[in-house]
């Protein structure tokens, strides 16, 4: 039998729904070894005020085996500041939240764990204390290196569904930066990684690319806006002479129906909100964000830390297993 | 018996889908008139090419009714130059496809039809021939005055998916120059547009406007942009004090989800790619374009003119005949 398969999990913001969401897993049949990085003392408090019975242990990091048995959750301990009111930021904890991804990084990058999975962080909350914080993946990057590439999936494997991949080329940039933003060295590093990583991870022998344009109707040859034509198309031709399957630039209002989408295993937008509305219209809960071109296999979560439902006992669980199965498959796929 | 309405079409680029899909409009029961804008000749070579039967039979103009039997069709004829290869575009026939709406317009605006429904133009190739063409939204404001605002709709009064709606403050622009059109004044105009209409055209009493932010998660309380404090934010506020219905700005990623389309009857975007890409993906050829804001009702395809696949008699009618009931259904409404 092949080896287990163990991921380390962050629930994120802890006055968030991370520590509720962390807990339900504790209650799934995964597939995979999990361990939570995360204060014991706020996963126990939440485990008596929603009276879920999980059994927490701690987890032993020279033990060969983890095995996730019903209602059972193995915890790496990291002290937090201030006793957390669920819903209620204090900006006191933002350190801790730091220190549960940092251990959780090393945990991966030293081989104990196989693959991260990150619950939602409240960025204002961390810059605001301080911490220069523009997300999870650029601080992964920054911490182990890599050129991290956003991608969002919705991936059917268990019906005839279309699966739907979303890679951005530029990720967390205010909207009126986002056009000098767009360059051809970006462009070919972006489309480098994901073809890369679609055939390395995702087993996809030939990934079929679409690329949005930047522009409506893709600039509409040149008459709205010359983006397409001087950076775009050169840098796509470029692409497909290294012999990568690629359409585009294509409008993004169009690049997203049915039928394209079949015909296409990721489509390619140039930024957060031409990409990103789609795939979480199409199936929210069901998302898993996962960081291409670093040197570890890390997914996410595909909504927030939901401040006003948490402490309620009511957060959906679903988005963070389907995080999970993804992570424990592209690490079998290794 | 109420007065029969009467809708004026035009089929938009001659060498694209647009006259076989008025011509299919011919074998349709839709519950009111229409009158097709259009070259006889063209229209003839293409009955005769799909063998579809059509009886084309000029309109009169002084009629009191054209009531639409089985496999007619009346048309105002419109001289075109050249006779048309389907897929081929010809600069020649760019002053058609103009007179075409123009004919059309007039016959709304002197009320011998009740609305105007129109196909899909190829408005690279007007301006390629000389004519300042950005849209026919904007090409009808000049002609008749308004202030145009678009809204693409997918109304679902037939079963019980939920309808959704998005209309957009800023349309053909390039994307470098959205932020900088984002104004307090467009919004507020765009708003009170998208209220007065909802209201009078689309009977909703109190209609729930939901309006995204400029920025990726609506600028994050500044960290990623500006805009959303300094101009979107005060100009909600002034809008609810006048007693509208709004949320927002929010995050557009999350802006779409099922239980957020339920909770609103429209979805503002703050620009082309941040708000249709979804309509589309969610019912790509069941959308209707509406111009909200104009004197004259006026809807339109959602797709564009398909030269790929013109002459080849497969291009699908849905859009088109779902635009003439809508237009039908609001010409009802006044």
């Amino acid at each position: 039998m092949s080896k287990p398969i163990r991921i380390a999990i962050t629930p994120g913001e802890p006055a968030g729904i991370g520590p509720e969401l962390v807990l339900k897993l504790g209650q799934l049949e995964l597939g995979c070894e999990i361990v939570a990085v995360a204060s014991i003392d706020l996963l126990e408090q939440m485990n008596r005020k929603f009276n879920l019975g999980i059994n927490i242990k701690p987890y032993d990091v020279n033990s060969l085996s983890h095995k996730h048995s019903d209602s059972e959750l193995f915890v790496i301990d990291v002290k937090i500041v201030n006793k957390v009111i669920p819903g209620q930021l204090d900006l006191a904890n933002a350190g801790y939240v730091i220190d549960c991804i940092t251990t959780a990084l090393n945990l991966v990058k030293n081989n104990k764990c196989d693959a991260l999975t990150t619950g939602p962080v409240q960025k204002s909350m961390l810059n605001e204390a301080g911490i220069t914080f523009t997300g999870h993946t650029e601080f992964i990057a920054e911490k182990i290196g890599g050129s991290p590439v956003m991608m969002l999936t919705k991936e059917n494997n268990h019906d005839n569904q279309t699966s739907m991949r979303v890679a951005l080329v530029t990720t967390h940039v205010a909207l009126k930066n986002v056009a000098k933003n767009i360059t051809k060295q970006r462009i070919e590093q972006t489309l480098t990684i994901i073809h890369q990583d679609l055939r390395q991870r995702f087993k996809i022998p030939e990934p079929r690319i679409c690329v949005c344009g930047l522009n409506p109707h893709a600039g509409e040859d040149g008459h709205l806006g010359k983006e397409e034509l001087e950076i775009i198309l050169p840098t796509l031709e470029k692409m497909r002479k290294k012999g990568m399957l690629i359409d585009g630039p294509v409008p993004a209002d169009t690049a997203f129906t049915q039928a394209n989408l079949k015909d296409n295993d990721v489509i390619v937008a140039m930024y957060h909100d031409q990409g990103l509305p789609v795939i979480k219209h199409s199936g929210f809960g069901e998302i898993v964000n996962v960081t291409l071109g670093l040197p570890i296999i890390r997914t996410s979560v595909d909504h927030g830390t939901a401040l006003d439902i948490a402490g309620q006992g009511t957060a959906d669980v679903s988005s963070l297993c389907t995080a999970v199965k993804l992570a424990a498959e592209l690490a079998r796929n290794r």
